[in-house]
């Protein structure tokens, strides 16, 4: 697969029978520990996708991460729970040997023409070309994209003063370029580092539990939207007693809203 | 079950054997056509929270409406994907006969105390009392709750000319009234009606696809907030070809963050 974009390696999955088709972890998106959750994700919207029952396009997307996944093979399984005239709902598990490791639900429909109007409109930012791309170090994912932060960057020192609130925005696209599809646009909405490192600049050990994403796009607009940087806003909500959660937004550079996002985080302090 | 609460006489589950509980919908919930799906995700809820083989409480759940229910009794099956020393990861699904009607997972946790400090504060509004009670009218369920409206309640005509915001906030308690847990607080994160009728003033057709909530509240801050009246805030990010979100979340009377919740919902226009 060497002349493959590393996203498409990354999610590349060979069918085994029905419902079944094994993947691989990616060292090209690794994480500290184990793969980076948007990766984990897009191979969990990318099962789906690529099931010959599919009906429609993405909708919703939930994924659960269950448990670290080691480096190497899973199995996707893909199950279309229920089956309507313009709408499907299924019912996703990643298999490491007989362990469950995610869990996700995605929801598929055929789109029909309707009013639109977004509310969530972009906030007025420079454009990309006019923002200098931020250098992030680290882990391998990180090299996977082209980022630039607007506001709310890692904290550059770590003295456990943080700020009152923690949102962040910056441009990003893939790193090499690459067209956007539903896979690549759940992945960038896990782009988000942990919103409790801002507010309390602390590296406190942290872990996504679970990921929600709404596709306000079609596969068009995705298409349409093509190597075009996309403006991602995160903000946390609450944080207690070990968890928190965040709320973002994804929008293309002409501002249209792609996405919606948010996802509950696990922290230690 | 006459000397029940009518909430606990609708969520109450007859175990069948492991993962298997019946259920039923119920009168005092009806919505238009159907259940209110608030108390279908409180039914899906209890079948986790009532299972032997819990640990924990709520973190997270996302609940798929996947076929309208058929009033009568449904199947919850109950199965915990993923058992980790403190969380837990569970796929539910609500049947009726041999088919699917509603998908669900539900994220479990054993909570430890950590630093905490909320981020989506309560906006400065009125107090419950002084707020007069909303009269609404037309489905059961509605009469289940004390709303008090603070803004963005349904549109007085429907004259095709809507708002250019979808915000709504209200207060809200059980009718009559009851201690708030898990279940209720699931319940009530599908109070909203849906913001399309607040953009469009018109009554398009709709039904709520899927529903997620995050608690940040435990077990004791909920019994603690007993009977207070909640904050409900919701508000739409996009509407596109048949789909719409909002996000919304849910303070007690102190301010206190009990949960944000995010859902999408079909239109048709």
């Amino acid at each position: 697969m060497s002349g493959l974009h590393p996203f498409d390696a990354a999610i590349a999955l060979q069918p085994l029978r029905e419902g079944e088709a094994q993947g691989h972890t990616s060292p090209a998106y690794a994480n500290f520990i184990g793969p980076y959750g948007g990766i984990t994700a897009a191979q969990a919207v990318r099962a789906v996708l690529r099931d010959p029952r599919l009906l429609g396009e993405t909708i919703a997307l939930t994924v659960n991460y269950a448990a670290a996944l080691a480096d190497g093979p899973f199995i996707a399984r893909t199950r279309p729970a229920r089956t309507n005239r313009s709408t499907q709902h299924w019912i996703v598990e990643l298999m490491q040997g007989e362990d469950t490791v995610v869990t996700a639900t995605v929801m598929t429909a055929a789109r029909r023409e309707t009013w639109s109007g977004h509310e969530a409109g972009m906030p007025d930012v420079p454009r990309p070309a006019d923002v200098p791309r931020t250098p992030r170090q680290g882990v391998a994912w990180l090299n996977r994209y082209d980022m630039r932060f607007l506001t709310g960057f890692v904290p550059r020192k770590w003295e456990g003063q943080g700020d009152a609130e923690s949102l962040t925005r910056l441009w990003l696209r893939d790193e090499p370029l690459r067209p956007l599809d539903f896979a690549a646009l759940t992945a960038m909405a896990d782009t988000f580092f942990p919103r409790i490192w801002l507010r309390r600049a602390k590296q406190t050990p942290v872990g996504t539990v679970t990921m929600t994403v709404y596709f306000h796009a079609d596969g068009a607009q995705l298409a349409a939207t093509g190597t075009q940087y996309l403006l991602a806003q995160a903000r946390g909500q609450g944080f207690r007693n070990g968890y928190f959660d965040h709320a973002g937004q994804l929008w293309n550079e002409q501002g249209d809203l792609l996405a919606t996002t948010h996802q509950v985080v696990y922290f230690k302090e």
